[in-house]
């Protein structure tokens, strides 16, 4: 299914400076270069998974490790390498690393500047980044999943480019069989600064349009072939791409909660939220098996 | 010092499609108006005091109860009413509300549009809110308080005005003692939507300037009168002043963590950080005993 490649690349930083640092604190996920030895504790990693609450990332290490066999005896909960703060947490399990990365892309920047100096100080090398998260779709059904293809701004100068990696996509998109309980999708993912007005909602706190005015928006994306809506893919894709060819590639895989030109309320059926939001991990476990599996002697 | 007003005004929010709304999830803090008495549980709230991290506004919530002996015999934690969800923290004391809003103006807006449409559908009035943060400093020592009196992006158009409440600032200043152990300032606050290339800072995992550049740049926000820099004063501010008139009012108290003009870095003295991360907390607590203290008659 994958071919292995040769040649391997160490993740690097587009920073020539760090070089000139003593210590690097990795403040907000309370690691650094001085008490911490981040080549032992990380230099395997091949994997980083993002997503936006620490309590997904947790049920998702707990997942990897049991895909893996990776459960430790004593039943031990993942080891949060980031409680030292709260601001965001860290998991990890063989050489995948899961992260939660907040609400939107200045908070997911933040992070994801840290991980990236985090793989560039363990030595990883050829790690592939993943944001597993939840979004609107439009005209999709809910728990619809959705490997975003490019990530757009409507009506906004982007000046780095956000596409996604065909590569690393199409091999995802490889991992879908057709006994999939849910519909996998590949399209143009909306990214918005806000959940509410930004994304025409009736229901915030702020409302100045009407109904109609949510409806043509939502068919001029319908038009525009936008899939889904959410909040952080932009900044991923633009990082992401920024990265490369510094042994770095990502791909960005979301489940659809609610369909927009249907309504804006998420519904309130917890467990079938669960069950949407496995999906994205579900698809990516089975690309990291197919990928970094006992076949290929990398786990 | 502070005069009660005569005339209250009920919080309310610029949507008037939510009358039509039969049942409204505040989906981010897990509450709902169908399952949730918002009237009973939230009714008699007076001030919301957002901060970036849950562990710090729990903190926050402890030292309220102490101060205002609300601590309950049982010596129960503060309970975290949105645990329904780890998007964000929620705790109350007393008429106080202490919400947790992550990182940046999309983590922040989200949630500041949820306890608008809370604050509405409890029938609180006159509720002041504050965030309560910590920033980087241009030129002032660490440990010094900002309170932002403008919140500002240079070379951005912003839309909404950002101002601060002047009047509500000046209260707030009017509870600096001259026995403060630190320093109180007013000015004005840039707001960046990054930590790292945003603000100028050496250390990121993507640097594409130079230490010249940096300084100047820093030198520039200090001609331009820049007291401090963070990451959500702006949509804080602009919110808040779209809800003037409506029973809502804000202001924004951060403690510097660092001088910009010195470094980059962050120190790494958990008991120093701690100790100023407080010291918002101190002063905004005092304005609070001041205005809703048992001489006033609302605890």
């Amino acid at each position: 299914m994958f071919s292995l490649k040769a040649r391997t690349h160490a993740v690097g930083v587009r920073n020539p400076k760090l070089k000139s640092f003593k210590t690097d604190h990795l403040y907000h996920i309370a690691l650094d270069t001085a008490h911490n030895d981040l080549q032992e504790m990380f230099g395997d990693v091949k994997c980083v998974c993002f997503g936006g609450q620490p309590s997904r990332m947790e049920r998702f290490t707990k997942l990897i490790r049991e895909e893996f066999g990776l459960t430790p005896s004593n039943g031990e909960p993942p080891r949060n390498y980031a409680a030292g703060t709260d601001r965001y947490a860290l998991y990890k399990a063989g050489p995948i690393l899961a992260v939660s990365h907040g609400i939107g892309i200045p908070s997911l920047s933040v992070v994801f500047n840290e991980i990236v100096k985090l793989m560039y100080y363990a030595k990883c090398k050829d790690v592939t980044f993943f944001r597993i998260g939840t979004c609107g779709g439009v005209g999709l059904e809910p728990g619809t999943v959705v490997v975003t293809d490019k990530a757009s701004i409507l009506g906004k100068k982007v000046e780095r480019p956000a596409l996604a990696n065909k590569e690393l996509n199409a091999e995802i998109l490889e991992c879908v069989t057709e006994t999939d309980e849910f519909k996998t999708v590949t399209g143009t993912t909306l990214c918005c600064d806000d959940f509410y007005e930004g994304q025409a909602r009736l229901d915030g706190a702020f409302c100045d349009y009407e109904e109609e005015d949510k409806v043509r928006f939502l068919q001029f994306l319908k038009e525009k072939n936008i899939c889904n809506i959410e909040m952080e893919s932009l900044g991923f894709l633009a990082m992401c791409s920024s990265c490369k060819g510094a042994g770095l590639r990502g791909a960005v895989v979301c489940a659809i909660l609610v369909d927009r030109l249907q309504g804006d309320y998420i519904i309130n059926d917890i467990e079938k939220l669960h069950q949407w939001q496995a999906r994205p991990q579900q698809l990516v476990l089975r690309y990291i098996k197919h990928k970094f599996g006992p076949q290929n002697g990398s786990l």
